[in-house]
């Protein structure tokens, strides 16, 4: 293999996930047993031999294991994080060895509501367990295990993914050097609970939902998964990122430019949040968009702690990066700032980047060269303070 | 009657509705033609020998001609806007002779959906047709010519209802002196739309709504309005205020205190929205809900003169009042400020306050004492200038 210029970005390529089976029970926050699961894996990268190098990434609601390169089986399916992840990319696959696990409960391959219950030979439906992050992390620690790695470089998350991060540094301070959250919050508001529950009532009102066990009559609830879809896109996006990309521009106008006086698409961005609203139904689970939305409400470290979340981040021995955004109005950099508080109320190692972009939440996953470079330096702090060398360099030296 | 301390305030009391029948065809924006329909209104305190003392006041979404006092059927329904109308209160129906008209389209009594179509003898359902602010303005006149009102001394809403005021001072120029527009915009913004998309698209997609034509399947569309309604009300309230009235607060916990770990109600927030969803799902009629929402969503004064606003507005004769609340995320301050902005370039007088609140939209329905002595002084200058007695006043000289 020729030695790349590191400054030049590369796809990791051609992914193929693994699916790894776990058949020892495992005990849910709720007290339920999960006798055992199954959990899709891409990894990234190569595991050095100190396995000192590994980076776990976490998904956020509707993504997957699949973070980077393209899929095997859909060239067209590009991970959810690509412009994060890969060779010479702020997350260096040359230096660092990367896992993306698809969360327990989801529908990507992992074991979830639609899963088959060995018990019964059905899927689970209504009768899977509600999970919550702590048990994600718990789940996901079997992967580590399997790899043989005992302290991750860094867990790395944003929105849901940054509460993983959180997890796993309060959780098992000892397996985590370094924890990455990104447009985050350590728990939700009212009005984000809010938001989620007006996507559950969506669900669980369609008559196709037929009380979680839809999977039996051969429908799934379309219509509300996609009105949830709808109410959850709009909470993305930015008030201004969505006058600079609709505005009130008409779609399908009469003749004369008027209005069609109807309730078909009238506007654009009606028409772009029926087609995102339409598209998610056909590929995710409806009781997986329940089970994750409570996951969120639920989450909350501090509340543990009788609302003490200085006290709940005390455990934790990673350094910490916590980036937000301007725009986001889903987790406001308020929410990060608390964080950041919190973490200083205790000496803790913590670096905050607030970045000034137009995209609201959705900007943890796009290209802003200010907050890649951030996450690009820090992570190069990570190598270095861990001695890690360049797979190339290695190559290079052999 | 004994003359009142002008500083107390007090109902305007028992009152009884009106209505109105409209036997002239009525051309609508859309071109089609209401053949006649019927207003319900309401009036609070007396009009003048010179007809000079009327201002009508413009409702919102989900609210009626009910704005003050008690009503005669119901002594639990009082209207929606008595804090701020009648004897004493900021617009003094001692002084003012106030209407309130429930909107064309609308289900409190005025021709809409759920009313029956002469020519069918069955209700108009998904036939009704589709109006808009203007023809609501046009439909309002001939309740200002029955009584008589060449010109109304204010025209004032809130939200919806200052989008009416707004399109009678523009359409209307001579039949209003003074326009009064709070927690509103001139037009609605792309995530404005999407939200009424979003309540839209729960409404048309649940099973019970036949296309509109629900009441001849004895039924409503009962889970999509109360979904719509939810989304709607989060909308209402700040993120803040919200935090303060249910924060993460449990309801219902499990006797240790922890969650249920299910989809059943868990905090407070939801159980809020819920009942509000389900209350509204109850008295609002589904049809009604589209028609307002499309209403809102077509406004846009300068859109019709190629998006310049300061154009749109130039024929107004009236003098304004503009009132915004800095926690109002639906229309923020910012809206209210782009009226300001062109009504000063047209050398138009106007008089703009925003108030700093917590209560989100809301807050315009609210007794907040900055707010209502704002509006108390501005009709104080307009009784003044319109040479207006309080008719105690009149009563105790006579």
């Amino acid at each position: 293999m020729v030695s790349q210029n590191s400054t030049s970005q590369q796809s990791v390529g051609v992914v193929t996930p693994q699916f790894l089976q776990f058949d020892e029970p495992l005990t849910l926050s709720s007290g339920q047993i999960l006798p055992s699961y199954t959990l899709a894996v891409e990894t990234y990268g190569r595991l050095n031999a100190q396995r000192s190098n590994a980076v776990l990434v976490c998904h956020a609601l509707n993504a997957s294991h699949h973070a980077a390169g393209v899929s095997a089986t859909d060239e067209k399916d590009i991970g959810w994080w690509d412009n994060m992840v890969g060779p010479g990319k702020p997350l260096d696959t040359n230096i660092f060895f990367v896992i993306c696990i698809n969360n327990l409960g989801s529908c990507f391959g992992s074991t979830g509501p639609a899963s088959i219950d060995p018990a019964t030979g059905k899927p689970w439906g209504a009768a899977f367990p509600v999970v919550t992050v702590e048990d994600w992390v718990s789940a996901q620690t079997r992967v580590a295990d399997h790899f043989g790695i005992a302290r991750f470089a860094a867990v790395m998350g944003g929105s849901l993914g940054g509460m993983q991060a959180l997890s796993w540094a309060i959780d098992l301070p000892e397996r985590i050097a370094h924890c990455v959250v990104i447009a985050s919050t350590t728990s939700l508001s009212a009005q984000n609970i809010a938001f989620n529950e007006v996507a559950r009532r969506a669900i669980i009102s369609d008559p196709d939902f037929h009380g979680g066990n839809y999977y039996e009559y051969d429908t799934v609830p379309a219509r509300g998964l996609s009105v949830a879809r709808m109410v959850g896109h709009i909470t993305y996006l930015s008030d201004d990122d969505m006058a600079e990309k609709f505005g009130r521009t008409q779609r399908n106008p009469a003749e004369d430019g008027r209005f069609r006086f109807g309730y078909d698409v009238e506007f654009e961005v009606e028409s772009y949040l029926r087609y995102q609203g339409e598209k998610f139904s056909r590929y995710f689970d409806a009781n997986t968009y329940l089970l994750i939305t409570r996951a969120l409400d639920y989450f909350d470290p501090g509340g543990r702690h009788g609302g003490d979340l200085t006290e709940a981040l005390r455990p934790a021995q990673a350094e910490f990066l916590t980036v937000s955004f301007t725009t986001d109005w889903r987790f406001p950099p308020e929410r990060s700032r608390e964080l950041v508080k919190a973490l200083l109320k205790n000496g803790q190692q913590v670096t905050y980047a607030e970045i000034d972009a137009p995209h609201g939440h959705d900007a943890f996953l796009l290209d802003d060269p200010r907050y890649h470079a951030v996450v690009r330096a820090y992570y190069q702090r990570i190598a270095a303070s861990l001695n890690l060398e360049s797979a190339e360099l290695v190559q290079d030296a052999a």
